[in-house]
Order: C-alpha cells, then sequence, then structure tokens
C-alpha cells in the first residue's frame, strides 16, 4: 500500500498549465501532485564560446529550490555562493534531455535557455521539470516560428520523464516524497514521445537490485511517460 | 498620463493569497499588478550567533528573482556565486522592516525567516516582498500562538510599503516598471499599521528634488500604505 | 545633552586635507571629528561595459574600512573574501552620489573612480566619504581641465552629506558612534551645494518616528549640508 | 572494428598495483589500458555533522583530474575556485558506490575517505576509480582490523564498474577515449561482486536507444565487471 | 647615480608615527620615503585552532594596499573576492618576522594581530611593515604589561626588514619604486635588534648573481637593519 | 646523526623519469627519495593579457597536493575553493625559476605551463618541482624544435633547486620531513647549470642564523646543485 493510496501503476495528477508569467517567451507551471516546478524558456540571441561561429544554436537548463519549497528551510544557494552537486547533477541531465530532441543545425546560433525553480517540492522535481521544460522550450519554438526568425523547426520529437522505484519490495510509478525518502531503488527515466530511451539512471538506495527488477521498473517507466506525454500533447493544444 | 492609465494616487490592484505553498508556517503570494512576490516565512528554532544565549529571537529576509521573472533574463544569482548588491540591499531593508514591529523577547530564542522570491516583476518588487512579507509573518506567529509555542504574541503592530515618485512632473503612487525606469525621483516608504514611519529611502534618479516634493511624496505614500494595511487586515481574516 | 558635549545643531569639526596621497588625480583625506576617510578619485581612460560605445563616462565608487578602523577588529573583507551587504550598501549610494552632480556626457569615454577608505571611524563614515569624495573628484576634473584632456567642466554642482537623528528624544546634527549606537532614528541627507535634495535615508532603529520629526530632522541636515558646501569651496581655494 | 582493434566484448589491459603510495591506509593504482587513476582511501577518526552521534561511520570520495592528465590542458580546478558539475557527478557517484558495500554501524563513527586523482585519462576514469577504490578501501580496513581498531568487518561484498555504449551501432565494453567522443550511447554500471546491480547510467549522446540495446549493454556490463571482481580478488591476495 | 641622487648606502628618511589612529592598541604609520603603511596591532582574546589549548598564544599579520596607493589603480582585492598571491606572500612573511621575537607561551592564549595597510607605495612596502610592525606590537604588549594583563614581556628581541639590490651593477640599499622595478637582483632582509638573521629572500630578476654580489648585499642589508633599530628605538621612547 | 642515517652532505637518491604519461608535450616523474612530484610541461598556443601582442611567449607554473600526499589527509584545494597561501607561495617560485632560464623573445607568444603535483611528498617538494620542471620544459621545447614549431632554442641554461637547513646545530643537505619539521633553518636554493643564483629563501624556524652558517649552507646548496645539474643531463640523454 502506498502512503497516497494510490495504486502502483498510477501517476499523481499532473498539471500543465502555459504562459503562467509573462516576460518568458514559455512559461509553464507544471505540478505532480504537490510537486510544483516553474520551467520558464528564455530566447537568448547568443551562444556559448564552444558553439561561437560553428552555425548551431544552443540549449541548457539551470535548476533552483526556492528555500521553503522543501519540509524545512534549506539554504539559498546565491546566498550560501555556490550551487550543490545535487543542483548541478540535475540541471545537466535536464539540459541533456532537452538537446536530445533538438536539431541545433536548425535552431542557428541562439541559446534556448531553460530555468526550472520549484516552488513546492514532493518528490520527483527534476522529472516534472523535464516534462515541464519540453512544453516551455514548445512554446518558446513556436513564438519563433511564429514571428518568422525561424522558418524550419528544430524540434524533432517530444521529450518527458518520470521516476520509478522499488517501494517495500514492489516496483511504484512516480514516487513522491515519503516513497522517495524511503524506497530500496530509485531510478528516472528520460524518454521521448516516439519511445525512444534517452537517460536512464537507476541507484540501489538500500540493497541491490536485479535484472528482473530493472525490467519492471522500466516497464512502469515506459507507460509513465506514455500518459505524460499525452498530457504535454493536450496541454499544448 | 501614466502609461497605466492609472490615476496619480491609484494603487495597481494588490491581491494577497496565503497558504500559496504547504510547507512553510506563512507562505503568500502578494500581487501588485504584474509584480508577484512569493513570501515564505519559516519558523526556526535556532538564532544567529550574535543573539545566542540572549534570552532573544531574530527576524531576517532573503530575496531572489528568478531568472527570468523580468523583462530579459538576468543571471542566476546561484549560478554566479554571488548575490549582487541591489539583493543585499533589499534584503537588508525587509528585515529592518519586519523586526521594527517585532518585540524580540517575547519571541524568544528563535528566528523568523522570511524568503521572498519574486517570480514576475513589473517594479515595485521590494514593497510588495515587504507588504506580503508581514502577511506571512502574521500566519508563523498565529501558528505558534496556536500551538502553544508561544503564549504570547510577538508581532506589535502591522507593516507595509509602498513605492512613490515624480512621474514626467507629477507625483504618482505605486510606480510600475515604465514609470519606475523613467522617473525623476523614486521613494520607497516603510510604515506601520498605526502610521508610524520605519523607513523612507528617496533617491533623485534625474534632477533633484525639493522639499515641496518629498511632502507630496510622502502624502501619496501616507494613503497608499493606509489602504495597503487594510487589505492585510483583509487577507488575514 | 550629547555625550561629546556638542550643541544639537553642531557639526563635529570637519577637516579637509587635498593631495594627501601623491599618486591619485585627486587625494583627500578628510575629517568628521575621529571620523577619518581617505578619498581618492582616479582617471580611468576606459568605462564599464553598458557605457562602451555610448560617447559618456562613468562615476563610480567602492568603500572599504580598515580592520582596526573600528573600536574592536573587524574581519578584513579582502581576506574573507567578500564585502558585506553594509559595504556594498554603501558605496553604492556615494556612487550615485557623485553621478548626480556629473554631465557624463562632457566627461567622454571615461571613468572616475572613487576608493573611500576609511582610516578611523567614529560614525558617519558616508556622510564623510560622500563629502570628500566631492572634493577629490574635483580635484581629478581640475587635473584633466588643465591639462586640456577635458574641454568644458562636466562637474554640474558641489555634493555633500550629513547624517541626521533623534538621539533621547531630541533632533540632531551629525551622529558620532555613541549617538548613532544608541539612537532612535537615524537618517542620512545627500544635498547638492544649490540646495536639491538627491538622496534621503531614514531609518527607525527603535520607535517609529513622525511627520514632525522628519521634517525637524531635514531642516538640521539642510542647515549641516550648507556648512559643508562652504568648508568644501574653502578647501578647494 | 573499434580503434584500439579490442573485441566488442574485450576489456582493455587492466592493472592494479596496490600500496603506490606510503601515507594513505590504501593506495592504488589503477590501470584500464592508458586510463591511469590514484585512489587513496584515509581513515579519518571522525564523522560529517549528520552523522555525529549517531554510532555510524561514513564513506565519501572526492575525485579531481590532473590539468594535463588530458589531450589538451583543462584549467586546474583550485585555481578556477570551483570544482565543475562533471566532477561533482562523478564524486558522488563513486561516494554512493562505495557506501552500498559498507555496514556503517560496523565501521562505527570514523570517515573513510576515497581520493581518485587521474594522472592520465583515456576513457572510463570513473569506472576504474570506482573499481580501484574498492581495493583502497579494503586495504585500510584490513589494517583497521589487522590494529585491532575494528573488531568485524564493515565491508559487506565487494564493488566494481564499467563502462559499455553503442559504437558504430555496435554494442562494445569499456570505452576508451576516441570511443566514447563519438559513441551513440554511453552507459555506465556499477555491479557488486555478488552481481548485484548498484547503480546504472545510460545517456543517449545521439540517437535514442531501444530496450533491446539496452539488454545487451547490461549482458556486456555484467560480463565486464565478473571480470574485474576477479582482477581485484587477485590484486588483493 | 641612484634615480633620488642617495649614496648607495643611503637609506630613505624613515620616519615612525606612534599612536597614528586611536582604536588599536599599537598603531604607527611608517614612512621609508614615499613610502606609507600603516601598521596597527591588535589584541584578541583568542587563539585560532591549532593553538587552542596550548597555553600559547599567536602572532599573526595581513597587508593589503589601498587601491589607489599605486601609480596607476589596482583592483580592490575585496571587490574581486580574493588576495593575490603577492599579497599573501607577503603577509605570510610579516607574520614569520613578528613571531620570530615572541615567546608565545609567555603571551598566553591570546592574539597579537597585525593590520599592515599600504597607504602610498614607493618601493619597500614589505620591508617599512614589517619595521613599522615591531613598534606598534611593542607598544601593545606595553599596554597589556601597564595594565596587569601581562606580568612578564613576551618580546625577545626587536626586529626589522630592509631590501637591497643590484641596480644597474652596482649594490644600494633600500630600493625605492624607479629601482625596484628596474634593477637586477631584489633581495628582502629581515633581521633581529641583536644581529641575528631572520629571513633572508634574494630574487633574480634579469641576470643571475653571483656568490660574491650576494656578500655584498647582506653587508649592505646589515647596516641598514642596525639604522633601523635604532630609529625605532628612538621612536619608542 | 640524521634520521635517515645520511651523512650532512648527502643528497637522498634522486630519480627522473621522462614521459611519465603521454598527453604532456614533456612529463617527468621527479623523486628526492620518498618525495614524488610530477611534473608535466604543456605547450599552450597562447599568452596571458600581458604579453598579448609583444612578440614574446611566457613561462607560468602551478603546483598541488594530492590530498593524501601526505602524512594525515589535507583538504583538496579544489573542494574548498581556494589554493592556500603556501601553494601560491610555491608556484610563484617555481615559475619565476623557470622564467630564469628561458629568452621570451625566441620562445614566441606561446606559453609553457608547469604543473607540479605532488603525488606523494616527504619534504622538499618545491626543489623536486623545479628540478623535475626544467627536464620537463626541456622535453616541451625540444619537441617543438623537432617539430619544426621553434627554429632556435629559447632555453639559456639549466635550473634547479634544493633545500638545506641547520639541523640539530648542523648545516645538512636536502631536507627530509622528518629534519624539515624540527629544524631551526630552512633555506631553499635555485641555481642555474652555470653556477648563477637565482633565488634563495632563507627562514629562521627557531633561532635566528649567523652569517657563517649562511655561508656554509650556501656552499652545501652549490655542491647539492652541481649533481642535480648532472643527474638532469643524464636523464635528458
Amino acid at each position: 500500500m502506498r502512503p497516497s493510496g494510490r495504486a502502483p501503476k498510477q501517476l499523481r495528477e499532473v498539471s500543465i498549465s502555459r504562459s503562467f508569467t509573462k516576460h518568458a517567451e514559455g512559461s509553464v507551471l507544471i505540478a505532480f501532485g504537490d510537486t510544483k516546478v516553474l520551467c520558464t524558456a528564455s530566447v537568448l540571441e547568443r551562444v556559448p564560446p564552444h558553439k561561437k561561429g560553428s552555425g548551431e544554436g544552443w540549449v541548457t537548463a539551470e535548476y533552483g529550490m526556492l528555500p521553503r519549497s522543501t519540509h524545512t528551510r534549506s539554504d539559498r544557494e546565491a546566498a550560501r555562493g555556490k550551487q550543490t552537486g545535487r543542483t548541478q547533477e540535475i540541471q545537466r541531465l535536464i539540459g541533456r534531455a532537452m538537446r536530445s530532441v533538438f536539431n541545433l543545425e536548425i535552431l542557428g546560433e541562439r541559446t534556448i535557455h531553460l530555468d526550472c525553480d520549484v516552488l513546492q517540492a514532493d518528490g520527483g522535481t527534476r522529472t516534472a521539470a523535464i516534462t515541464g521544460s519540453y512544453v516551455a522550450a514548445r512554446d518558446a519554438i513556436n513564438h519563433l516560428l511564429k514571428t518568422g526568425v525561424l522558418k524550419q523547426d528544430p524540434i524533432i520529437d517530444s521529450v518527458a520523464a518520470i521516476s520509478v522505484g522499488i517501494f517495500q519490495g514492489k516496483p511504484v510509478l512516480d514516487l513522491d516524497y515519503p516513497e522517495d525518502s524511503s524506497c530500496d531503488t530509485d531510478m528516472n527515466v528520460v524518454m521521448t514521445g516516439k519511445g525512444g530511451m534517452i537517460e536512464i539512471q537507476g541507484t540501489a538506495e538500500g540493497a541491490a537490485f536485479s535484472r528482473t527488477e530493472l525490467i519492471e521498473l522500466l516497464d512502469l517507466a515506459e507507460q509513465g511517460i506514455t500518459e505524460l506525454s499525452k498530457l504535454q500533447t493536450q496541454a499544448l493544444k
């Protein structure tokens, strides 16, 4: 029995609100249950040094948690003067996931900068961030297509992410905080709308996991991402 | 004529939403028109070194802007590795304003830590932050009174803030971004619900200002803060 | 009765020594009683990025306290690796005050960089710094006019600053450290030689202050700044 | 055909030299072909704050590359003043891998601190670091058992890691730099000597990967780790 | 011929002003010609961690240059966020020099913290700093003896420093900036009042130097330090 | 009697292994007994800002100790976020020493960047670093001459360094850690192959030292460097 009463294969309620703030080219508030992440996509007419003069663009991401998005207050990273290893790991993951569905040549020498800020955390912030970032990026690119800055669509597929894990000996989908903090194995899976695997990160928190468990977790993740892809499509209508 | 069409003495539409996020003891989303600031109040059962063993508590604040809360994307302070001078100036101001209505002895050796994060900026973020922080702090203290942690109320008055300025030669209340970025004089005023002045910060951006103009600005500010105090009271009902 | 025995409207003894050090284009040691600040003005033939190619110059300031300028030794900011919020607040104030009397177009694409270093602190370091910086900047500009680098004077007015406060229920001028550390209200006022107000920053340290008190404090400040302007003029003869 | 001429299932030549330096309780130079990593295990009679008073110990890791361990010189992280996101990601991975085979209660309130410094890089530095760290940690614990500091062995299994990837459409084991920099999918797998999975991190660098490819990669990884476990055992004899 | 017209064995005019600022237990402005350094000695009733509980005290130093103490403005280290290697080298040298004349056991568990801030630089700032720091430390210790905090004098000898160098092929004493910036060999020598050598740091800036030149330089330095010791004694009367 | 049983004038066993790692243009593992330093020389086709457009090249060095190169583990400088004063002092010394034997004009606008990383420390790491860096730099320059990038040799002499000290009242050559940590005087001497003195840094750790002792130490150092120069020549054959 899951603490939330959900069935093992059941996602939390997911909501995707576009145009949540007004300045960004794409601005999405995504909620996976009580986890709420604001994902904005900014179009910058410049690229980082390693892309200068290449004719190609760049897609990158930054991630942060508001200090009291968590159960107890965490230090503000800006005040501490550096981002934690966890933050850097997550923002690198979001950036790789988003780049996997972009043709950087068609994007041209500009950057899509995603900012994922967690307003409220209840487990699964990185998967919500990736799923919401795709919608924000889609909106930003649509804006560039509409205004004629881009003639061709640089986005080649959609992308979404979900967590799965072994909780009390049983594979479950979309871990919330009470599950995440006491599960044995925790796995984040990133897949495209067409079903290609982009990233899989599984970690044994307690006991090691077996090949059989891994397969079960992947099945669950695939089902969850199929649902998320549909929700992304609906939200973008 | 103001760009927004408002009358000189007219505030923007103000909304104050309590319990905006679920973990913080006080959590308020305050909007001054298109300026939206999330103010959370966290109760920490510890005090900074200079208060240890004093029997007194502490009230402090931190401030940040989400990178794309602004018209063009700003650098993330956590990624740059330091807070700007502007950020530090603002969070020091919020902290002083909030301490002015607290009896730190009655609070006891604990800290009320306010976090003011700007989700969307359109001028006046610091005044919205102070006005919202009061409501969040009130909720956090009510929680401590209700749970019996505190027997006596450490809050001695309410506090709110507003900006005023000389825009195109005329004193106006509650500057929005188009006004703020082109006004001659910009003044932030912090007052208590009982009408005491807590802080006044006036700056000539272009031409110097006169004593007469200063008085007119103070009159405007006083009127605005009276209105904000009422809105705080209504929100807390 | 003031701890120093001064009358409420009495400034401390002010001395302004020009050419205190030999390398800077302007170098002034200013004393407000026991507060001693070395203000140097350096001419740099470059501007910060936001002014490049604008045809305009820039005026900026940095502020620091020698570690043992204070009653007990303070940490050296260079060793701690960052400037405090207070330091940044003060140097931003000095910069704004100095820019208010400069025509940046006439200055041309160069920077006047003011460095205000407190050798000995006894209250009022920021007001001494502004008052001394004006004299240093004046000397630096005179040097540029004399050597023909500038044909026209970019300085449009003089500028000075003073603190005022409510000490033991009474408005007093030019707070020294014993007054500053126990006063109810503390206000710093920056005005030009022609009497225009540039900046006013008033803070209730203990009880809130009233409009009447504010007016009394402004009267005192105006009188003090008139005296300081005269002393600046004498020193520059 | 692999650039090195290796068969798809062939590891590079692996060598494990113990007692490579003299001060550390465990000191291992491990080579996966031209990749050479010095792994030292230090016993510290203290634990980080979150373990103080818990009766449990801690196992942690730090990772670094010598500036010219790479084809072109990289910046020295100590001189730049911070570790890159990649460095932090890797050292967090090594720490988790090592903790997975430790009983922290039996270890008692002390820390095993692993330092993995890359002397020469040719792909697979993180997997070499984990594989070598186990041997260094084993030596450090043996030292504690021998000197009677520990009565019972806190290590519950061995641990090793290997990379696998899709190179030119074909799954290959133990990627070297030429393969790593041009492969489609790159996966790092951490397993225990008993065959339990500890961590799996797979990333599509170019095209997405399929479930079938994932299974093939896991088969390869399992075979490679079985070989590495034997080499660890031999080295420890 | 030296640029200043001095004889090869001639010191610049040296002045030592005690009680230059009022808060520090020892405060000395020392001038070696146009080089002016403010040396303050602060008594702190605490010791750094490595001396806690040892019964011994500590003597340490920090060094800084005001940004416009030099011919052209240098960056403010506090604003850059770190001290340069040169600064750290110099403050470590001053600390070692001062500790060489202290009996730390007699000092007891307290720290003498020397701050050497260069108000005006014209070569030889580190030697002036050491020579002035001794006088400031002497004053601070005298204060502790007078107030009865110390019963016994922890200072066992005096200490002073001077630079010597090969300028245009000839050994000269006490290099000023024009000499320092174009000399072939530059040597700083620290000696005690009783004639013991404490530190010698000689560097070939251009051509290598010979043993004969080294001996000549040491002779010069010894003579200079003998003169400085007398000036210290006179100043302390 | 020396702890190691060596005669006072006896160097530790010195070994110099070239091409220790494969990527760097010069890569030398040098051992002075148990002190082992990896010195790599990298050729960078760029110069620092102060040399841009000068037609001259640059030679610079960085130094680091692996955290467990020492008896007890030291903090990793990259993790602490800054290099210690000691590290900066040493890398500045290595850079000066190496530049003393380079003709920067002949080198042309490129940089020889030396990285000296201590794998195992037992006293004398800086002298080993200089002695090994020369061999690495020689190899890097030979590579540039062989590939025709350079037509003329920019190296004008060889350079080596050794420590000497007064241990238990007696001058000894090449201090190891037990001697270094308890000696009275410690001196590092850098000389060229032709016998010119480049740098001499002598420090009284306990009692002051006399001129006679200084001369004895220099004699010892000269003898040691003559031996090291021969070993460098042999290694380069």
